[in-house]
């Protein structure tokens, strides 16, 4: 009887989840614990996932299971830091890099950011493997490596290291293969576990929505927003989202050192209109989280200046001196590897673009990622990706270039022309105005 | 690439029916196939059985998996035998003796009559432990034995061996421990694909609904007698289904040997009216089922007369002594084994009997059977269960015998009296007038 009442326990919280009746704090550590210590099988979890992937779990229920998860690994150790350690998190997008521009706006500015990063899921480029396109860059530092180079530069972008967030670890390895990925709740406590666990102060989420985004509707996007801040704030973090349109790529360059050269050039001041904007209001939130100004208007005026004082571009080269990378690169961004091939795909025909789908230039920029040709484990091409001339709104005529394919291999060329064809919408009349970049704000 | 794409269109099959779009055949073989061999993991499955759980599958659907789940294990083959193998099962109830009387009826009136049955399951006493009670009776025939014993008899009374149906083995034993037994859907490809691998040509479902039974609500076994009906008759065996009230127990005792002799009662012709009501019908269905009679009236006719005239008995007889039992305690059940202990509760009051609390009595019984005397693995006791004196809508007077309880263990005897206590309802007036046994009927 004593053996099996564990098991009757994991059952009755099944039960509920399945049956839409909310379960206590302690029911969810014990969930989560009991899976990260191999006490409850992956059947059951993978049942316990799918049921909240259909039925969903109240807001409190989520913030109970952040905590848990956040419990089960350890947490950084900023304390001998002052108390501004910012960080922001982006649900990512086609050409999202902002990343790499504003941890160095922050840092700048006074701030600490210790950003824990990822590699490439889905159709987006990991801003990891981006930062990976600059010779000798490391993101696998220790703990120790983490906390001096914050110390020394203020920032810090690194991947996670084994030892944390297990249970996100485990969970997401399950709901990869069991269809249970996509749910507000478990979403929402995979991203917030593994921000609270870097000890910050405040975090400014960059949630996206359109056909380049994980969150397709902008209902679902508000929806995420609400339940990370309402998660962040339950854990005394100032937190802030902004949900952002990413229906068409950010910026013009979709790809590894592409994004860098970019990122490197609106460091310089000389970024795009859209790259620019969304870096400085995202930098301004980041400056209001962490206390540095008392409005959002101080705060993009702030790292605006930040810009073009080129102060946040000599950030980004200690960042990169820090981690071991190439500074020669940044100094000279015509240094940065570059691809063998490059393809000019033309308009045929004259009018507006009326659209552009995110989600394929993302899947051919992944495409020609993928670097086979070294035998063994797939690598990540440092040098290729699609550089956009056109963006939705501009005029074109017939035989000028929309965008550039910059390719290594010819398979791989075949393969993103052949998804990419037609992901350019040209009409004889403009597009309505767009809304917003910036849909809306939860502050 | 190609390593991974089975796991891909396991993950699509998933997505499918937790966005509830259907699932084709092929895409249910290869999901049962695929977990039965080992294929899919235990988590996917589980994560599938949950989706199906909450959101459904179609009838279609459901006969799919059934078709599925009958095809990766053996059937009988019963071609040797006449075209009229009709077999019974019941969802089951506290005191439901029904496939002990029925099955030597039916044999008795020339059908062939392969019962795979079960043992206790949830607070419901198995067919197998009743007949169990029975020295000597063995239930674990061997496939040679089975074809042996119903050339001989025209009917066996088995447990499925370790060949049989693989797939339900699998799935149920999951099931258990993920929260999803209670399915329409996984509950009807579970009967219907073990019932259809016995060869039949005919099959009459008992679906039990009420406090005492697997489905509560009247509508759950309406929709689960449906769908079965539906499966079977979608491959080509005449099926019949009635809907059966088991709010309280069916007949007077509910144990395992007090079970086998109200059945032996029964079919001397002498048992409740309620169980021979029942019988009767049943065993008529399976004589229009098995194309004996044109008709039901005829079909209750010859059972009424099979019971009358002892020959439903002495095919009893026939079957115990082909099963290995010991033929003396069905000639004078007086000899079957019987408990040491007596306990009478009594009415404090007097009145009417409004209800009685099937589960709490099923509940009783199985803690009364499981006798720990001996160590090791607990054993099913022959002897002990609950007797009752009166049922719904029958006068009580203070001091007047409601039931008895037959027990062996003290420690037994007071966890049942505990489960038993305030089981009836006694009221001053009598309960209004109950609807038919028989709620209705899918022919």
């Amino acid at each position: 009887v004593e053996a099996g009442s564990e098991d009757t326990s994991v059952i009755d919280i099944l039960r509920k989840t399945r049956d839409r009746s909310p379960l206590s704090r302690a029911e969810i550590e014990y969930l989560v614990s009991g899976y990260v210590t191999g006490q409850i099988s992956d059947a059951q979890a993978a049942a316990w996932l799918m049921a909240v992937t259909l039925n969903g779990l109240s807001i409190t229920e989520t913030a109970h299971l952040t905590e848990a998860m956040l419990r089960c690994g350890p947490t950084i150790d900023l304390s001998s830091f002052r108390p501004r350690k910012v960080d922001k998190h982006s649900t990512g997008g086609v050409g999202y890099k902002t990343s790499l521009i504003i941890a160095p706006i922050a840092a700048a500015g006074g701030l600490i950011v210790p950003m824990i990063s990822g590699h490439s899921l889905g159709h987006t480029i990991g801003t990891l493997d981006k930062l990976e396109a600059i010779a000798g860059f490391r993101t696998d530092l220790t703990m120790h490596e983490i906390c001096a180079t914050l110390t020394k530069t203020g920032c810090v972008i690194v991947g996670a290291n084994r030892e944390m967030a297990p249970a996100d670890r485990k969970f997401y390895a399950l709901r990869d293969h069991t269809a249970t990925v996509e749910s507000v709740s478990l979403i929402c406590a995979s991203i917030m576990s593994k921000k609270l666990a870097e000890g910050i102060d405040g975090l400014v989420l960059e949630v996206t929505t359109g056909r380049g985004a994980l969150m397709r509707s902008e209902a679902e996007a508000l929806q995420l927003a609400e339940f990370m801040v309402h998660v962040g704030r339950a854990m005394s973090v100032h937190t802030v989202a902004l949900i952002i349109d990413a229906d068409q790529p950010l910026g013009n360059f979709v790809g590894t050192g592409l994004e860098v050269m970019e990122a490197i050039w609106t460091l310089s001041g000389e970024g795009p209109q859209d790259v620019t904007q969304l870096c400085v209001e995202l930098a301004g939130w980041m400056f209001v989280a962490g206390g540095i100004v008392d409005s959002i208007g101080a705060g993009c005026e702030f790292a605006q200046h930040l810009l073009e004082s080129r102060k946040a571009l000599a950030k980004f080269r200690e960042l990169v001196i820090a981690q071991g990378g190439d500074v020669r690169m940044i100094d000279d961004p015509g240094r940065l590897p570059s691809a063998a091939g490059r393809l000019d795909v033309l308009s045929v025909t004259d009018g507006y673009v009326t659209s552009i789908a995110s989600e394929r230039v993302g899947q051919a920029a992944r495409i020609l990622l993928t670097d086979r040709a070294c035998t063994g484990e797939p690598m990540t091409d440092p040098t290729t990706g699609i550089a956009l001339c056109k963006k939705v709104g501009d005029r074109v005529t017939a035989g000028e270039k929309l965008y550039t394919i910059h390719w290594n291999s010819d398979g791989n060329l075949s393969n993103a022309k052949r998804v990419l064809s037609d992901c350019y919408e040209i009409a004889d009349r403009p597009p309505p105005a767009r809304p917003s970049l910036i849909r809306s704000r939860i502050v």
